[in-house]
């Protein structure tokens, strides 16, 4: 009840939110955004869609915030490796764990993705899945991007901040499907994006309840269970959101079957990509990228109705002040 | 917007709503569960819990719509099975097929659960994800319960409903925690109970994303991926919702993982257990029942500080008018 008296103070705050997409230029994006928002959400057009159909789904890394010169997450997995390594003798001389505990990026790309995972399952598992929530929160309090010395939390990017805020106020339900582990992402979902930790779909790991000792928990074990990527996208919508979204953004080659489900779904639809454009302010990457390839979305996109965005030419300001 | 204007304008009626739990009789089931909901939603409350956290878990079969003689979603199963033996003649002579096709519930009850989950995922499967949801959305709409004569989304329980409306006025996210299909109760979850398709969790079978003919779907393939059921529940629950509830309803001992988990947590907490006490107006059984069985529940849940709801005693109506 308190929580609707709450929205219901805010609302005109909302409205006013709702015109305004402050860091998004004036540009044909912008606009076939606005356009898509506005045709599904008024009443009295012919492409309306009912509230609880409206349904948007965004990817994380790329998407909602920076992902170079890694993923976050691996950035958050290295440096628990690096934190557990002193009751872990034996992985100071055994890869992938040497690299990480030296901090050696490069040679823990030369492990490859069997390393990766290994780094993934072994920090991120046997805990309690309160626990690891603490972990990460914790380490993204004071976790600093090696290159900007910026909180991670503080790489999102502005204009999609704002376009969450929009879509809400249009009468959006909006959800985060990420490649990246789904309870890494609710560390801070709610506090940084205001998207419930319940919209959050993302990679899981085994889980198991263990009432054997005095206190009842879920265990977090040492296996991936899913991978919420590439053609992983649509399964896990289906799994978690149960319908077919009608607006899908991401950024790269994992998005393409994301927004080729959503997209193909009946009556008006809405893809965006991000194209990072912008070496200056963020990063510029595409068809080469070791993280966050964009080549297929390239060269189909457009064809598809899809919009791409032009980072550097569509956007005002790229991370918040 | 719209959503939210449409939100302000009945929140008066909300707020009689919170007031009105018109079939509970005054009882102390009754009493302890408005004494936990004031004491978790007032802000000036010792036990305040901020709305992001105010999480409560329902199961369905049995906790808020009726479980005999069989799981409704079992005759869904045996009609889809009936319905597609054209096309499969050998299923004439196969068990548990033969039995299904006849309509003889004990032959199928003999060929055990591992003939159930075989009806199950022939009539669930081979079919994309919004295919399966018409199919139960239209079996929903005209099949009818063999005893009652009523349709079977009519033999919910009208005080449940009541308690739905009480907890989402007092600032509640409500979600389903169902053994049954998620995609089955999805059919009807947001007409019936008002509870979006997104915030049911339940069992879940194996889907895969098929690209390779004109239009992508997401094929619903023959094999169960995850059972929501006993310790199950609070993986899907962690899985899915991404933090522990505060409250937990069910009726037997498929639940008791879920209600142990939840109220082990910290804080005040609310375990609820139905007890199918009202043979005349609905049916009674615990221990020694074939479906619902309530034992474990009976046995440890005083002790455990839950609530057991008396449904012939506490209710002054079992289904709606």
């Amino acid at each position: 009840m308190r929580a609707l008296v709450f929205l219901c103070l805010l609302m005109p705050a909302l409205a006013v939110q709702a015109q305004e997409l402050s860091n998004w230029r004036d540009s044909a994006s912008r606009s076939a955004i606005v356009e898509f928002v506005e045709a599904v959400s008024r009443e009295d057009s012919p492409d309306f869609v009912p509230a609880a159909e409206r349904i948007a789904v965004f990817d994380n890394d790329g998407t909602l915030w920076a992902e170079q010169p890694a993923y976050f997450q691996l950035f958050f997995a290295l440096d628990r490796v690096r934190a557990m390594s002193a009751e872990h003798p034996d992985w100071r001389t055994r890869q992938p764990f040497k690299a990480a505990i030296e901090g050696d990026l490069e040679a823990v790309a030369a492990t490859g993705l069997e390393g990766v995972l290994q780094l993934v399952t072994a920090s991120h598992s046997g805990m309690s899945s309160e626990q690891f929530s603490e972990q990460a929160a914790a380490w993204l309090s004071q976790a600093r991007h090696p290159q900007s010395g910026r909180l991670y939390t503080q790489m999102v990017y502005q204009p999609m901040l704002e376009l969450l805020g929009y879509l809400r106020a249009s009468g959006f339900t909006v959800f985060i499907v990420s490649g990246g582990g789904a309870e890494f992402v609710r560390a801070f979902s709610e506090p940084v994006y205001g998207i419930p930790r319940n919209q959050v779909v993302g990679s899981t790991i085994e889980m198991k309840y263990d009432d054997s000792a005095e206190q009842p928990f879920v265990e977090r074990l040492p296996a991936i269970a899913f991978v919420n990527d590439k053609a992983g996208k649509p399964v896990g919508i289906q799994r978690h959101i149960g319908r077919r979204p009608i607006a899908a953004f991401g950024n790269s080659d994992g998005d393409f079957e994301m927004l080729a489900w959503t997209t193909a779904g009946a009556g008006r639809r809405l893809g965006v990509l991000l194209h990072h454009t912008d070496a200056e302010r963020e990063w510029a990457y595409d068809r080469d990228s070791h993280i966050g390839k964009l080549s297929r979305g390239l060269d189909e996109g457009a064809a598809r109705g899809w919009v791409i965005v032009d980072m550097k030419k569509d956007w005002k300001a790229v991370f918040p002040e």
